[in-house]
Parts: structure tokens; C-alpha cells; sequence
């Protein structure tokens, strides 16, 4: 089945759009893990890997996905790289889809080692991922074999479009042709999306587009009819569920909104301080935001 | 010392500003090494590892720098991503500089931690790598986190400016303000350069400027004074040595060559067919490299 048609088949079955993003950080493991910044990237990685797993066995019942961020994995080495793996391997066992967020991009054969690294099942890829995050600097050839490798293995991408820090305007709002660099970027995507659609509509290439700017979500939504937008930044990056509602088409499809921080760390919030443990606070966190979403988008139509 | 005082001493120690990327392909190894694409990835790796260090033994005493494809190791999985960190050592215990080419980049804190995984000593950072190349489409306060880390651990960056593919066109050549966007980059990486300048007069922020458009690496050498360029594309992407003569200052400073398969796959090729086995073919196809590039550039000076 289509990537998409496998995302929408998902967010339907939980009934909500909300992914859960894995940012393993030591400075804030909870207490029990006996973790802080002066451990061993060995006792880290062990550490991390309990923590995402118990993450997983919180918000598996709960979300379609989760979106490990590659970069606290290889911030440990070649121990947090086997972690990583393990990780992917533990969430897709308890049938989540895995959207490796690693922002990769590079030239011809080099482009197509990442895509067979990164894409597909854990018999013909390396990493064994549903979807990957795909950056478009290098251009229009640098992405087609990660469609190639979509299309071939029923995986995803999702290309940076518009980012949500500040500096993300340094380029992508510069104006050329009369358009956005980053509107540029999106007709190039919604291009690919409609040439990989599914069932529903929708293609195997997605568009990242960040949640800081609502209006731009609006018009990048009438502009990409036929791309799922990936959608970070509510949370600890400051957007609000309200923020996003014009990411998803009326069924309440279209998007997946993730929510890194906010969730995972829990247990550092004042709002959650009274759960009986972490999980607990990740269980509400999670619950939460995906009522938060539900009443403020129409993925409020999906449940 | 400053990064880029360091990879000029060793410019001026080896005489040549060569440096040979390591990126290996089960597909393509010597045949003594019973590899084939079939082959486990652990199988893959080991291999990989030997081929790689036989390579070094080779080149170590002739260039300056070596720079690995993240991408091929990826490919392998958690046995990859070891056998990167064991290259990478090994590289740096033959006093070669290693540039860890992953073309990296994300914002704040996830920049935070590819710059601490990857840049720095092998006692503060996971990788311990001397530089790492970088894409700039998340903006100038994406790369931030990677210009502090070199300032504190005299390590270095090549940014992403002008690629060598077809397709860098897409982006990198659209006009914005009177401007091509990989200028609008280039300036940028120069400001952060000029700030970052060490003895020579070179910053430890470099870019990537590819050497099939001989015009523009004239240009962007002018416009660039305290850039070091880090030129792909010579050998198997089509670039000569005298495509690459306009990266140099008259010093014979101011760039590294990057060749690549035409170097590591030289038991290939008809020209070096009659050596003795394949590391003589490497090295034979790494002094003729030199001697074309000393023969065609300014960096004949360093002889």
C-alpha cells in the first residue's frame, strides 16, 4: 500500500494526527534513569533506548507514528546509532509507522545510498524506516531517488519546505521569479506528490512545514492539494494546536502535527507533576494533545 | 590551532591540497576482498573497514585530509556506523585530517547535537571528526550551533554553496534580490569565515563549490577572500584539474580536491590495469592526481 494511503489507514485508526517525536536528551531523562550529561555515551545510549521504548509502549495505543530525531543518536556514537536501530525496530513491533527525522540530502549514488539505507522494510534497508525527512537544497535531481526508493518500497518523504526557526527565513523567503524559494520548493513537491498519490489523494512525498506561521500553512495547503504536510513546532517550539488547523483538508486528513518535547519530557512540567510516574505524564501529555487538536482542527471530524 | 591554520599545514606538509573521499560500494571493491552486493551488512562493513584503512596506509603519507561518505556506511546500518568510527581513528591515528562529509543540518538544539557528535577530540565528541560538511536551507541560525562548536574545539565546517549536480541549479541559481541564492549563501559563509579567521587568513567556516563550473568558483574565490573551498567533483563527476585552478589563492592555499572513485576504484580503470595489485593502483592514480592538480594550479607553489 502507498505510503500515504499506509499514514491516512493510521491517523484513522487512532483517530488523530498527533506523532510522537523522540528527542532523547541526558540533561533531561527522568530522575530513575541516574543518567546526566557526565555518563558514558554507552550507559546514554542504554538509557535512551529504555526511555523511547517506554515512550513507545505509552503512545503506541495512542498515535499513528513516531519521528525519532537522528541527531541525539548520533550524538552517542556508533552505540546510540545501534540504539537507533533498536528503537525503530521496537516502535514498528508495536505497529507504528517510523519517520526517521535525519534531514539527509546528497548527490546521484550518494543520495541513493541514503534512500536504500534509510527506506524500506527491515529485510531490504538497512534502518528499515517508514518515511524519512529529506532536505532540498541540492536540488530536483538530489531528491529523485528517494522517490525512486518510495515508490519501489512503499515508503515516505518528507521534503523541508518551511522550517520553523527563525533563521529558516534567511532562504527559504528570499523571493525569485516572483515566489517564495520556499513556495518554489513546494510546487516542486506537490509536483511529486500528485505523480505518487494513493487511494486518497495523496503521494508518498510529503512537505515539513513548520507550525510558527499559520498563514502560511493556509496558503501552502490550497497550494499542495495533493502533499501530507509533516508539521513541527507546537509545544516547545511555541505553536498551538490553533496554529495548525489549516494543515489538514475538512475529513481531518492531510497532516501529521508532531509534538517532540512537550510530551517525552513530561515529567518536567509543572502541569504534570502529580502523575504517579513519567509514563504517566507522558500518557496525559499525549492524551491532551490530542484533544487539543481534536478541538481545534477537523481532525476533530476523525474521531 | 584554528581549523583552517591546521588543514594548511598540512596542505603545505604534503605539498598538495588533495584529499581522497572514502566512499565505498560492496559493488565496486577489489575482487580479493569476496564482497559482492549479495554480502551480509555486517560482512559489508568488516569489509569496508579493511578497504578503507588499506586505503589510508596508501594515501596517508600523500595528502593532507581524507573525507568519508557518511551516506555508504549508513547504508550498513548500526555495523556501518562502527565501522565509520573505527575509519575515522584510524585516519587520525595515520595524522591525516578528517572531514566527515554527512551534510548535516537542523535548528537550535538538534544542530546542537550533530555539532557535538560530530566536530571536536574523540575525548568530547562521539565522532571526534576535524569538519563536516554542512547544508545551509534551515539558515543562518541553523549553522550557528556548528560555527560555536569549531570556535571551541578548532574544528571546522564546509557549507554547502554551489553543488556539482545538475540539479543544483533548481535552487542554488535562482535570482533573489539581484542575487543567485548560492551567492546570498556564499556571503554568508564568508561573513562567518572573516569572523572566524586564523593566521593565514582563512576561517574555519568553509564552502562546498563544485568544479564543474570553472567560471563560478572564479567568482566566488573573489568574492570570498577568507573561505576555504572544498572542491568535489574532479574524476568520476567530470571535472579536470584545470577546472579547479581558479580556487586557489597564488599561494597554492585556499581549497582542497576532493577525488573520490577515481582514486579508491583506480584498479578499475585501463590506465593503472598493469599495477601489481590495487593499492598500487591507488596510489599510483593519487600521484598522478597530485601531479595533474600541481601541474594545473597555483598549488604548484607548495611543491
Amino acid at each position: 500500500m502507498n505510503f500515504a494511503d499506509r499514514l491516512a489507514t493510521a491517523i484513522k485508526l487512532k483517530k488523530t494526527p498527533l506523532i510522537v517525536g523522540l528527542d532523547p536528551r541526558a540533561s533531561r531523562l527522568p530522575a530513575e534513569f541516574g543518567i546526566d550529561v557526565s555518563a558514558s555515551p554507552e550507559a546514554t545510549a542504554a538509557a535512551y533506548e529504555r526511555f523511547c521504548c517506554c515512550i513507545i509502549d505509552v503512545v503506541s495505543p495512542l498515535v499513528p507514528a513516531v519521528k525519532p530525531q537522528a541527531a541525539f543518536f548520533e550524538n552517542l556514537g556508533p552505540a546510540g546509532m545501534q540504539v537507533l536501530w533498536n528503537v525503530v525496530r521496537y516502535a514498528q513491533s508495536k505497529d507504528l509507522i517510523v519517520i526517521m527525522d535525519a534531514k539527509r540530502g546528497d548527490i546521484g549514488s550518494t543520495a541513493e545510498a541514503y534512500a536504500s539505507a534509510f527506506l524500506g522494510s527491515s529485510e531490504n534497508s538497512a534502518w528499515g524506516c517508514d518515511c524519512l525527512t529529506v532536505n532540498p537544497y541540492l536540488g530536483d535531481d538530489s531528491l529523485e531517488p528517494f522517490v525512486d526508493r518510495c515508490r519501489t518500497t512503499d515508503s515516505g518523504i518528507f521534503v523541508l519546505v518551511r522550517t520553523s526557526n527563525p533563521g529558516g527565513r534567511m532562504l527559504q523567503e528570499l523571493v525569485a521569479e516572483k515566489q517564495k524559494i520556499y513556495s518554489i520548493v513546494a510546487d516542486h513537491v506537490q509536483k511529486l506528490a500528485f505523480e505518487t498519490k494513493g487511494e486518497l489523494g495523496y503521494g508518498c512525498v510529503g512537505a515539513v512545514v513548520g507550525a510558527t506561521n499559520p498563514e502560511q500553512l493556509a496558503i501552502l495547503r490550497q497550494r499542495m492539494p495533493n502533499t501530507i504536510f509533516l508539521v513541527p513546532g507546537i509545544g516547545a517550539q511555541g505553536g498551538t494546536p490553533a496554529d495548525v488547523a489549516d494543515a489538514f483538508d475538512d475529513s481531518g486528513l492531510g497532516a501529521v502535527i508532531n509534538s517532540s518535547r512537550a510530551i517525552i519530557f513530561a515529567h518536567d512540567s509543572d502541569e504534570y507533576s502529580s502523575t504517579a510516574n513519567w509514563q504517566a505524564a507522558v500518557e496525559m501529555a499525549t492524551r491532551h494533545t490530542i484533544e487539543s487538536i481534536a478541538a481545534a482542527t477537523s481532525a476533530g471530524n476523525l474521531v
